[in-house]
Parts: structure tokens; sequence; C-alpha cells
């Protein structure tokens, strides 16, 4: 049963006639199409895909499940004529993603007697709990990551740009079959590490500094996510000391993910132990979040965070201790959470590298 | 006298105490900043940035005009408590761009007596016309698209993947200084660049076929977009008549281009040219879209725009035929609009590039 088929069958306890997806990640994920315009409506026997005609081929190609409309101008618009012509009164929208514009579109072109309702999450709850074939699909995302890593570290020296690095990397990953990379790697190279988002610049590496490298990879939709810490040259008692704390921190929170645990409990065990290194301060961010369609999804994995962790969630532990004036330090695994623990997926050791 | 200035001066016009910017591309445009979480307020005497405590110190260094907030949780409540403790009233803010969920956040935070009112484009009208410094920086970045499509020329050949293809043009615009591809490369080869947005597939190139290729850089936040056509070993009449045609369609549409006449009147001469090749079914998008911070931004160029170009916006130019199973065209430049008509910034040569 596909995931539209069981949306459709939620509709009457939701009390609604339809559902109108407007949120691209979701449309994606329902239907497989992944034009950057598009909406879906759940509502009849099949999911009726709305988009434009720069599209014709590819829509019919990628959602052979849905109905595919071609529309020139608004798809709301679309969209409203076939729920006029269905009659169906009430319609969910997804009330977080949808632009406040589009809402006032879709509002004011309502017949008599239809009405929106806000959704949350319909999609989103399915989208968090991976299918095997998710797995693989981040698996396979997550190694492209690991494997350009690894083929770029030998390059790694100083007088290198931070940007030229990150230029390689991402080469790298397009080369091993990712379609670009999931956010703008983060190469930050001495005090710039303590900035935990940093834009890479034309600094040089230099010895004697640590250099923090964030990276993640799209590979047939599915993100990866991972950091890791070079230092150049010997590193000092300083960069040691916060390198042991953070990589502690983190094995311990990998240690507290398992399923029918909360995301709660897993940030807050990260931050007990920076907190026992005096540097809970310095931990300026949340542990992780879950990751797939998008590089950021649910679950949040903060301090929070309540939502209980289940088997096929995938997310990242990644604690970080930023010191202003010398530098920071984070690591960040991408993890499948399971039954009795987790699965680290992210294959690159966790020492400190020394180049 | 900054743009956020301006923008102050008009609040009393609009019966508006202070605006809340939440679109991102806006709040950098005001303030400088380039993080990805932001909310700025204009109402005061200088603007607040609202951000979170990942960007301590880039936002104090990024937008020494604005008061910082440092903010753990809702930046949203935050600003609503800045706009309870000021006593404003009438609060505008940015109803196309934002959330439907952070519009709701808003309006549950009102205290007693505040109102929410929708303005639209406020900061979108300053930011169509570009000051010389902005035109330098789209200059660079389109130079670099140009530099980096010439660099690759000479490795096109049979039997390379479109996706490698892609992979390389992205890395030298990286080298040559974009922090990213404003877009996901598009390399489509024979029947697949009939398919206006194409990704780039693992297919090798082949022997007499057409290679459409369109891409773009981002550089210090600025964009570029440019689409030119190469053809594998000696083209066949056919492929040369549509390359003729929407030639003919992307000249006419650049000598159409000039301050005053409308955006809509600039779509109508690249249809009228193709119409009289009897490909006008065959163009399934819009002549071109402005660009800047973003890849698409104010105005668009379509057969309905009625927006009257203005020296000092650029927009790009980019009619295309497609022809199902056969293969499609599209060329397409960058162009400042000046008073008497546009300087066509892509320097890259628009003949068929034979290879």
């Amino acid at each position: 049963m596909t995931v539209a088929a069981k949306i459709l069958g939620q509709l009457p306890e939701l009390r609604l006639d339809s559902l109108i997806v407007s949120a691209l990640p979701n449309v994606r994920y329902l239907s497989g199409f992944t034009g950057s315009n598009a909406v879906l409506v759940i509502g009849g026997s099949r999911p009726v895909l709305f988009t434009d005609p720069r599209y014709t081929i590819q829509a019919q190609e990628q959602a052979p499940e849905c109905a595919v409309r071609i529309v020139r101008g608004s798809l709301f618009a679309a969209a409203l004529k076939l729920i006029a012509r269905k009659k169906w009164r009430q319609i969910g929208f997804e009330a977080g993603p949808i632009a406040y514009g589009s809402y006032g579109e879709l509002h004011e072109g309502l017949t008599l007697g239809v009405e929106l309702k806000a959704t949350a999450g319909l999609v989103e709850r399915y989208r968090m709990i991976k299918s095997e074939e998710e797995v693989a699909l981040i698996r396979r995302a997550v190694e492209t990551n690991s494997r350009a890593f690894a083929n770029c570290l030998k390059s790694v020296r100083p007088g290198m740009a931070e940007s030229d690095l990150a230029a390689k990397l991402e080469y790298q990953m397009r080369l091993l079959g990712a379609e670009k990379a999931a956010f703008e790697t983060i190469v930050a190279s001495g005090q710039r590490s303590a900035l935990p988002h940093a834009h890479p610049t034309s600094n040089p590496l230099k010895s004697g500094e640590l250099l923090l490298v964030d990276m993640g990879a799209v590979q047939a939709g599915y993100t990866s996510d991972m950091t890791r810490m070079l230092h150049l040259g010997k590193p000092g008692a300083k960069a040691r000391a916060l390198y042991k704390a953070v990589l502690e921190a983190q094995l311990a929170g990998v240690s507290a993910v398992r399923a029918n645990t909360t995301a709660g409990a897993v940030d807050r065990k990260t931050r007990q132990v920076l907190k026992a290194h005096g540097l809970e301060k310095k931990f300026v961010h949340s542990t992780g979040h879950g990751l797939g369609l998008e590089i950021h999804e649910a679950p949040r994995v903060g301090k929070k965070d309540a939502t209980t962790l289940l088997a096929g969630m995938v997310i990242t532990i990644e604690p970080g201790a930023y010191v202003e004036g010398f530098g920071g330090v984070r690591i960040e695994d991408t993890v499948l959470v399971t039954e009795n623990g987790c699965e680290v997926l992210t294959p690159t050791p966790k020492e400190l590298i020394v180049v």
C-alpha cells in the first residue's frame, strides 16, 4: 500500500474530503515527481499531480501512479477547480510549510461551502520512518560523502584555500554520483572553526590550526551529513582536550540512541558530558536532526524534543564546542535508529586527523 | 541612505509602526547577514537583527549597522517581545514568502491591541533595481559562469556522462570563486534536451546529438544564469533549423529589452518569432526572470507581466523550443536593463558549438 493510499484512508477520521500537498519534498515522497513546481491532491482513487508544461514528459515518467495534469498558470487554482468539480467540501492543507501567500491564494479561490483546514505533519510523520529502500539510498549518500572525504584528505596542506578544499570535496561527491552537496560545505580553519556555520573563505589553511569539515551529499534525492576535524601539524594540549571532550560527548550521544527513548534524552546525554568538561555554554546548537529527502527534517534532536525515537528513523549526532578566539570542534555521524540501539552509518573513523 | 532607512521612512505612509522582515534574502539585502536563521525588525533608529547562538560572531561581523540580538528559541517570539516593549501597534509582515506556520506563530503571540498587516514586495521592490555594487557582483558571477563553461568545453566528448560534465562545470565555478551552483546544473543530451528542467543522468553523451547546458554561479551571494547548446558531431538540418529559430527569438528578445517597456512586451517578442517558425507551442515557459540574491526574483518576464522594466534591473532572456522525441534548444543570457536598451552581461558566444 502506498503512503498516498494510507493517507487517503486516514481522511475520513480527519474529517477531510481531500488533502492538498504543496511541500515539494512531500510531493516527491508521495508521487516520485522531482520537479520544482508541483501540487498533489489526495482525495480520489488516484492522487492528482499538478505541474507546468516544462515537466510534461518528466511528470509522466516519474509519477506513473498519479493522474498528471499540466497547468499553465496557478497550480492552486487548478487544484481548486478539481475540488469544486468533485464537490469536496473539507480540504486539508499543509499549514507548516505552505507560504502564507499561497494560503491566501487558496483561501480566495474557495467556492461557496468549501472549507480549508490546517493539517500538520500528515506526510512528515511517514517520512520520519525510513523504508528499507530509503535507508539504502541514505546509506549510499553517506558512503559517497565518506569516500569523497577520504579522496581529498591527501590534498589537504597548509596554503590551500578553505574554499578550494570545499570545491574539491563537492566535486568528489559529484563524481561519486551525488546530484549536489546537501548544503554549502563548511571548511573552517583556525579561529573560524568557532563559527558553527562558517562559509569557506579564500583564507589559506595554516599549520598549527584546527580544521573543521562539515559536508553532505544528495544522491537520488536522499541526504547525508558528516563533520570531521583535522589538525594541521601536531595539535597542542588545548586542541586535544577540546577534541577529547567533544568526542566523548558524541560517543555518549550515539550510545544513548535507541528505539523508545526520546530525542531530548539523547540531547541531554551529550550536554551532560560537555558540562562535565565545563563546555556546556560552548555547545550552542542541538545535538542533531533527522534527515532524508531534506537535510533537516523531523525529528529534531534538541533539549526539549519529546519525540520518541523509533526504529527506521535516521538522525545526526553532532555535538560541538566553540571557543571564540581559539577554534571549535564538532563531530557528526549519520545514524540509523534500531530496536536495540543504532547503526552508525558513517564509516569514516573519528580520530582527530593530523595532516 | 540605506534601504532599511528608506523603508523606515515609508512606514508612516503605510500606517505601520514596524516591519518584520523574515524572507532570508531580504534580511541579507538589508543587513548583510548571511546566516540561515534570522528575522529583522525595522521600526526603531537601528534595525534589530535576531538570530541564534550559532551566529553570534558572524552576525556582529556582517551586520554592523544592526542591533544584534542572539536568541535561544523562537526568533518571532523575541521580535514580538521587542514590539511589545516598544509599544508598536501596527506591524507589517511579509505575506508572500512567510510560511503560514510562522504567520500562525506571530498571530498567536500578539499582545492585546497589536495588529499584523500583510505587506507585499516592500523590500523586493528595491531589490529589483540593482546598485552599481550589485551589478559588479552579478557581473563577476556571470564571468565565473562563462569562464567555467569555456574551461570545460575541451573535455566534452562522446561517452562522457551528463552528470560528470555537470560536476566538472560546478567544480570549475567553485575554483573560480563561486560559493556554489545557483541551481542544479542541467546537462541534457539528445532527447533529454526536450525536458526543460532535466536532471543530469549517468547517460553517456552520444555523437549526433544536441547537448543543452544550463548553469549558474552564486558568488558573494549574487547569481548568474546561462544556457548554451552544443552538438556532438555535425548537426543535421532539423537541429540546425531548431537552433536558428531559437537564436532568432533570443536575439529579438534581447533587442526588445529597454527601460520603460514592459516585461510582457519582451516575452511577446520572443514568442512572435517562434510562432513564425511554427514553434510557439514548443515554447513552454516564460522568456526570462529577474535574478540577484536569488536565482528567480522580480520581475518575471512572461506573457502577462506588466512590470515596467527599469534601468538597473537584471533579467534573463531564455526562449526555448522543445520537441519531444527529438530534442530541445534553449539559449539564455543574463542582461542588464539600461535606459536605451540593455547590456548583455554574458560574454559567451552564441553559435551552436560543434564538438
